[in-house]
Order: C-alpha cells, then structure tokens, then sequence
C-alpha cells in the first residue's frame, strides 16, 4: 500500500497520459464494462454557524485496469454572499489550514489496497483531461487558436488539455486581474512552448480563437454568444460560466454525463445549492448525449466545419480517478516515488 | 491520523460503551441529526471466472461525535452451489489469505482524516451492539435464560451482548458440531462468567430460553415457530435463519432499517442474490418498523410478558462505524494504542 503525495502526482502524472486513458476508459464506460458507483453526498451541521460539514463518497471499478477507486471529500462549506450572489467556498479548517480530499485504489484480482493519496492534483488533472477528450472529439481538426477565461488552478490544465490535443499556434489568455493573467500566460508559455498572450478582454480573447475554454470561478456568464462564430467549440467546467438561455447558438451540445446530475439534486433539494431542475440549463444537462456516447460513436461529433459546438464539463464522474488512479500507480511505482506501508495494517485475517 | 489494527480495536473496544454509543445514535437518527449516505455496490468482473469484484461504500455522519464515518469494502465474492443452495463465498484473495474491509474517520469540524482501520472487529461488535439493543427494547425485563444458535464469529459478539442487557442466570449453545459448540460453550463461560451449556439440539435450547439470538451461517430456518412460547424475544442477524411464512407468530417485529433495504435490490437486481422483492420476509422488512423508531419512543415497545417480540438486524448501516468508531477513537487514544501517521499525509493545500 502506497501513500503519495501531491508533488509525486505532479512529477509522475502527464496531462496525455491521462487523455489516453481516460478515452479508452469511456468507451468501457459506453460498453457497459465499468461500474460507477452512487455518489452520496451527507451534510450535516459543524461548528461554526455560517457553514455546513460535507462528507462526500463517489466509486467507481474499471475492469481494463483492474483498477477500483473510491474518493472521499471531506469539507466545512461555507456559503459567503457577495453583491446579493452566494459563493460556495470550501474552508481550510484542517491543522495548518489545509483541505481534505483522498482517493484510494484497490485491485479488483485480489482485493488489496493499492495506493492512498489526496485529490487535489488528479483532481485538476482529470477535469483537464477530460475538457481535452471534448477538443479532441469536437473541436476542428484545423483549430490553430485558443483561448483560456480563467487564470486559476484549474486553467492551468485546460491549456495544457488543448495543447495535448492540437496543434496551436497561440493561444490567449484573460482573466480580470492583469498581473495574475500576465503572469499565468508567461507561466504557459514556458510550460507549453508555444506563443501565449494576455487579452485585454474576454472578447477580444475569444474573438481571435478556434476553441474556448472557460475555467472560471465566476457566476456570471463570462462569454456572449455575440463573440462566437461558425467553427468553434466552446468548453465550460462549471455551470453559470455559460447563459443558460443562449445555449440554442451552440449546433451540438456534449455534456460529461446526463445521468450523473440526479445525484447532484440532493444538494439542491436540502437548499444548499439554489438551482432549479426545471431551468433551461438543467433541462440541456438532462437531455443532452454524454461523452462516452460520444467517444464511443454512439452519436455523432462534429459534422462540418461550420458547426459550433459545446462541451459542458460539469460534475465529476468515479471512473476518472480510477483511469487517472491506473496511470498514477503505474508512473508512480516505476520512478520509485511513495511511501510504503504493511499492506497487512489495510487488510485483514477475519471478514465482515 | 491514526492507524488501527484488529488487535487494537480488541483491546479497548466494549461492547456496552458500543450499546451505550448506538442507542444515543439511533435516537439521533430518529430526530434527524445524523445523515446516513447512499449505500453503493460496485460489482465488475474479476480475474476468477466463478467469482466478481464488488467494491462496496457506505457512510455516515452523526454530529454528536462530531465523527463521519466511511466504510469499504473490496471483495472477491464466489457463488458456490452445495446440495442445489448457492451460497456467496468472500475469497481471501489479497496477500497472505487476506479479505478487504476498511474504516476511514473524520472530523465534523476540521475535515481531517482522524483514523484508519480495518473493518471486521468492529463490524462483529456493530452487529452484536445492535441486537442488544433489540434484546434491551423488545426483551423481559425479567428475562433469564437465553440461546445462542450459531457458533461462529458473530455467535460470540451476540452472547456479549445478551449478557451486557440482561442478567443472565443460564446461556444455551447451539450448533451442529458437536466439538465446536463445546468449545465455544466453554470459551462464553470463562468470558462472560455465566453458567453455559452446549445443548444437544437447537429445540432443547429455544426450548429453556427466554431470549434467542440466531447468529448462523444457515440457509434454511434454524428455528420452528412450535419451539416458540409467550414472552420469548426472538433475535436474527441474517435473512433465512428464520422462516418467512412462520413470521406471524410474532406479536412485534421490529428491522433494523426498513429504508436501508432498497440500496440492497442493487445486488438482487443483478442476480447476485435471488431474493424477491414480493416474498413475505421483504414485505415484513419493508414494512416493519425501525428499531430508531423504537429507541426514541416513535413506536411502540413490548407491551405485555406474554408477547413474542422479534428483531430482524439485517442489513447494516453507516451510522454504526460513526458510533463504534467515535468510542474507538476514544478509547484508543487513551491507551496509547495505534500507529501516528503524519497529517499532511492526508490533507493538502489545494483543493478540488
């Protein structure tokens, strides 16, 4: 039994590594040869007044890995308004004011424990890799621009998604704070090799790409429908990043997984969330073709070069960390990183 | 973080401190203060071709102890046939002839990852506290004498549990081997320090009890309602002990969680159990009350000493790891027991 760290994920984890797995891993998932697990959500109260405690569990086991993974997210959720708009933030209240969020892998041979390790970095990555498999299904083959809205944790790998999967000559870079998208596209450009620059506007940025992604923390729409044009495709990781009532501008519409969304109304229903099931956004979510349709040809990609398209990240699926678990163990185990512990402490001589 | 083997869990773990701990938990879960998550069974292939994989989640959080509690488990299951009954087999198939089941705790008010440990000890102790509980609820104050069928691993967790409830003046073994039940008498004796008798037959024992808890392994009925007389509790830990169309001897029956069951179907679904949802014994379950309801004075308990009362502890439910693992932790800690892990092991500094 394993334990790694953040920075050995970091170190061992590459962004095509897990694009890889993850389209070999939907297609499983289209051929009905992975299980995803419920996803359960218990709130409860916590100590402080303003804020709710949330032990959250997904699963899922991916038989082509013999991989089975679980996750379990562990958070004091504050819900701090701003401006009359309430903002879901997720305190840090463990010592040293740090979050709590690990996934375990066990082997579907023999049971065992393989590794334990926090969700942060694969976390990242995963949402990354699988806004990639959207570009690589969606996006034109040609696209040679591209643009990322957002300048935080999780943009870092939307740009490196795209640029694992097309060929960019620039890519464009905005977020609201100057010095931080200054900053972040000098960091890409290092990173990725290619020209990165930092748009003065959303519009600009995205008037001038092939792909946008938006990797936001904003609540308010951060493109208009006004800006796209015939041949795009546009990429959101969280909902309200796109006008719920513009999404009729897009001709075809991917979201990650329709039926993953019912769980998700648990939060909604105890009032923690405030969105309405029957909004025209929840309605698309519900109705729309999943990606493992998708990267398995069970419904159609891209059609022409004019299309617009969208894919719509939203809510994270079991499978991902146990496709993202299988490269993780393997990468982890050949460069010798981890700490290893007695696999008898994980396992036992008596059953339940 | 702390880890806990088997062996600790042993040493500090009682079963009264468990009683006292479950009954202010179900009391709690009647009054809508602890959340119980979603049961999910994850079933794949596994390399066996006679066995599957079934990785298994379940949690809870009961604010009281300001304990979330998620339990794993991850099982090689085979099926196999003798004298025309399936039975499922949980194959030891990790290192060293080992089974997979894990506790992970944490804090409601920090978010941090408190203790890890195996599953099994605590899980006997969960499923003997619990039956104490109906033995406490449903049993004559006055009850004396009581039986044990079964002889096995959770046999014993169930005599501890008569005896925490109950002063006992005589307790009965039976199971069909004679040189186990023998054994097993000799070992209750010493332990409990009560007079214990191996009985030559399961009739001779219900016969001269006031109180019978079935803790087999049986899939046919281990009792006939004529053995049965007024003012017996009857207690069973596993669906088939007791026969189905027999039921209505009962003055009262009380299950564990009539709303637990649903999640089980999963498996039935599948084909993995064959059980119908319509058969008499589902019907009770599904309709009996919850021994919560009975703990907080929702229902109502024995209401005369000529009744015979019955309580159905099929089905776990996370709650009880919250519970037993908050009394744990406790007791753990205040000897000493158990390895230290670092915390930053387990937290981070972002968050997904």
């Amino acid at each position: 039994m394993f334990i790694f760290s953040n920075d050995d994920i970091n170190a061992v984890l590459s962004m095509r590594d897990c694009i890889d797995a993850f389209e070999h891993t939907y297609r499983d998932v289209a051929a009905g040869q992975a299980v995803n697990g419920h996803r359960s959500d218990m709130i409860t109260e916590t100590a402080r007044a303003d804020s709710v405690y949330l032990l959250k569990m997904v699963g899922a086991v991916v038989p082509r890995y013999a991989i089975g993974a679980v996750r379990i997210n562990s958070d004091i959720l504050s819900f701090p308004t701003h401006n009359g708009k309430t903002r879901k933030v997720k305190i840090p209240a463990a010592a040293g004011n740090r979050w709590v969020g690990l996934v375990m892998l066990f082997n579907t041979q023999t049971g065992a424990p393989l590794a334990l390790f926090p969700d942060g970095v694969i976390q990242r990555m995963r949402v990354g890799a699988t806004s990639g498999l959207g570009v690589h299904y969606l996006a034109r083959h040609d696209a040679r621009t591209a643009a990322i809205l957002g300048s935080g944790w999780q943009a870092g790998a939307q740009a490196q998604a795209i640029a694992a999967v097309r060929s960019l000559d620039k890519l464009y870079i905005y977020s609201p704070d100057e010095t931080r998208r200054r900053i972040f596209a000098q960091q890409l450009e290092q990173q990725l090799s290619i020209p990165v620059e930092a748009a003065v506007s959303a519009e600009q940025a995205v008037r001038q790409a092939d792909i946008v992604l938006c990797a936001t923390n904003s609540l308010q729409p951060v493109l208009s429908h006004d800006w796209l044009r015939p041949g795009m495709h546009v990429g959101s990781i969280r909902e309200g990043e796109l006008a719920a009532d513009e999404l009729k501008i897009f001709d075809r519409i991917i979201v990650h997984d329709p039926g993953n969304m019912a769980d998700d109304h648990l939060v909604v229903a105890r009032g923690i969330e405030h969105r309405e099931k029957s909004s025209p956004l929840m309605r698309t979510l519900d109705q729309a073709p999943a990606l493992s349709a998708l990267i398995s040809g069970q419904v159609e990609a891209r059609q022409s070069a004019a299309e617009i398209t969208a894919f719509l990240n939203y809510h994270g699926l079991g499978y991902q960390f146990a496709a993202a678990g299988a490269v993780l163990l393997e990468k982890a185990l050949a460069a010798g990183r981890g700490v290893e512990l007695p696999d008898e402490w994980f396992t036992q001589d008596v059953h339940s």
